[in-house]
């Protein structure tokens, strides 16, 4: 192959690049017996640790803490009360023991009570700013490149791509334009309720009340991907027990199916943490032994980061 | 304008057919002040008695009617119960009394208990055969020729087009690609809950338990609209006081919007039940004085059908 003619150049020949052009040249080929029609092409991106870096603690969970630090002024009694102020005091090893009512908490505290257009507009000035402690870099350029040319390579074949994410679908909405080039109704997420209303003139608007709605993650992922697009996909990244029935989902199609796990195994130019390294935190979903075994078991491809990257980040030469 | 230019060729010379070529006109010229960005484009489309024929009842009302018969001898005891009762003795005057509990009963019985690909099967194989009792044709082919007409004018256009219905999302993404010619992702409307479940032989399904995920109605239009595409479409069509909220939405947009309302005023042709009418039933809608009142102030367009339709159906001449 040609370098000028190569659609994923970040990716090292391997086993995970040419698994990836055979399932689109054989799915986009009329003559192949494995051809999808352009209408049933779609393929699906979990986010957090598959499209951009999900360490040392979630984008999100950084715009979360700055929210909290931003209104801990009006709200005096965080000071005093929990999770507010282990959350408040930056309190890492406090925040891997939140339940999933104390988030659920913070999520309200910081992620509701206003309009939709609010509250776009407060993610959209954070995003623009915040940087990743370890690169000293927007988190928005810490997105993975080689991804990010399957994402073209796919929308060049006439695929649909949706970013189908456990983190807040309105959160990621506010920056997937200018980071994945998705459009809104591309990103399927975790998602609080709207409340329809009418302001003092009288125009309509949106309010985002503490309620949730959808909760995007494992279960949820096949559940939403369902409600959202009616069928499964067929192709489906992910990089954790979170994105397991997502990829089960996928297969369950039949046909020319491509399911695939990024596996974080380069600790020099990211982080390490699949079935061989400690894990940090399971809460969430984690690359476990067993995720890497039903992998091998069902034909998934498990993306080495530390093999098949060639390079990870955009910045990088 | 010559008739082989004309993307409107049922419609009528008037008012209403100028303000849609207006509007797509000048949201498709860049060097227009309202131009609209391709990615931008997104309009949408009420469907029972916008699309298509919603008298007497709605056609998924025909479907539970016809699942309720085909089920009734695993039922016996719905012989002497409300509301079965009622409906399986296909009684319209108690079906129109029935409470929202009432319907929601009938629902689960008829529309969950079996998997995702199990029910658009059920839907697909009735929607083939299922018939309209005034004109002995087919429900599918009660569709607004003028309406088809608008929905593959603003494709053209570089608009996506969306269904956004009160009635059931899966119902009528089983049958949305032939009727017109709409993918399963551009049809959002009210949705029970999935369960993602592996069958015997350990695949992934999704089961249709009865509970009500998504009611898209009225207010939960503009709600789901968001939930589904992040943002106002920049056209809306409807014809009840249901859609009210998503127009009201749509022109909380700002800029050039178009909203529209079909009015059901032709007797001859279809139904007449618009202000001038007599209401046959108001709980899901309907177009009311105070609804047409709210059209004229605030310059949405109010389709006659009987004015501005030149045909109504395709198998008309």
């Amino acid at each position: 192959m040609s370098a000028a003619a190569d659609p994923l150049p970040s990716w090292n020949e391997g086993e995970a690049k040419t698994a990836i052009l055979d399932f689109v040249r054989k799915t986009t080929d009329a003559t192949n017996p494995d051809f999808v029609r352009e209408k049933d092409r779609v393929a699906t991106f979990d986010q957090d640790g598959t499209l951009w870096v999900e360490h040392p603690f979630y984008t999100q969970v950084a715009f979360a803490l700055k929210r909290l630090t931003d209104l801990a002024p009006q709200h005096p009694e965080w000071k005093t009360t929990e999770p507010y102020k282990s959350a408040l005091a930056g309190d890492l090893a406090a925040f891997a023991k939140f339940t999933v009512n104390d988030l659920e908490e913070l999520v309200a505290a910081t992620h509701a009570g206003m309009t939709t257009d609010g509250f776009h507009t407060i993610v959209a000035d954070w995003i623009a700013k915040a940087k990743h402690p370890r690169w000293d870099r927007l988190y928005k350029d810490l997105v993975y490149q080689p991804m990010l040319e399957v994402m073209e390579y796919l929308r060049a074949s006439r695929y649909k791509v949706y970013i189908v994410t456990g983190g807040g679908q309105a959160f990621v909405r506010a920056y997937a334009d200018q980071v994945y080039n998705s459009r809104p109704e591309e990103v399927i997420g975790s998602s609080i309720a709207t409340q329809f209303e009418y302001d003092a003139e009288g125009r309509a608007v949106l309010m985002r009340p503490p309620k949730l709605l959808l909760y995007n993650d494992s279960s949820g992922k096949p559940q939403d991907i369902y409600l959202f697009l009616g069928r499964p996909p067929q192709a489906a990244f992910g990089n954790s027990t979170g994105d397991q029935q997502m990829l089960e989902y996928t297969q369950s199609g039949g046909g020319a199916r491509l399911m695939a796990l990024v596996l974080h195994d380069d600790d020099k130019r990211e982080y390490a943490y699949g079935p061989d390294s400690p894990q940090t935190d399971t809460k969430f979903g984690a690359f476990t032994q067993a995720l890497y075994d039903e992998a091998k078991a069902k034909g998934w491809i498990v993306v080495s980061m530390k093999r098949d990257w060639k390079r990870i980040f955009s910045f990088e030469s």
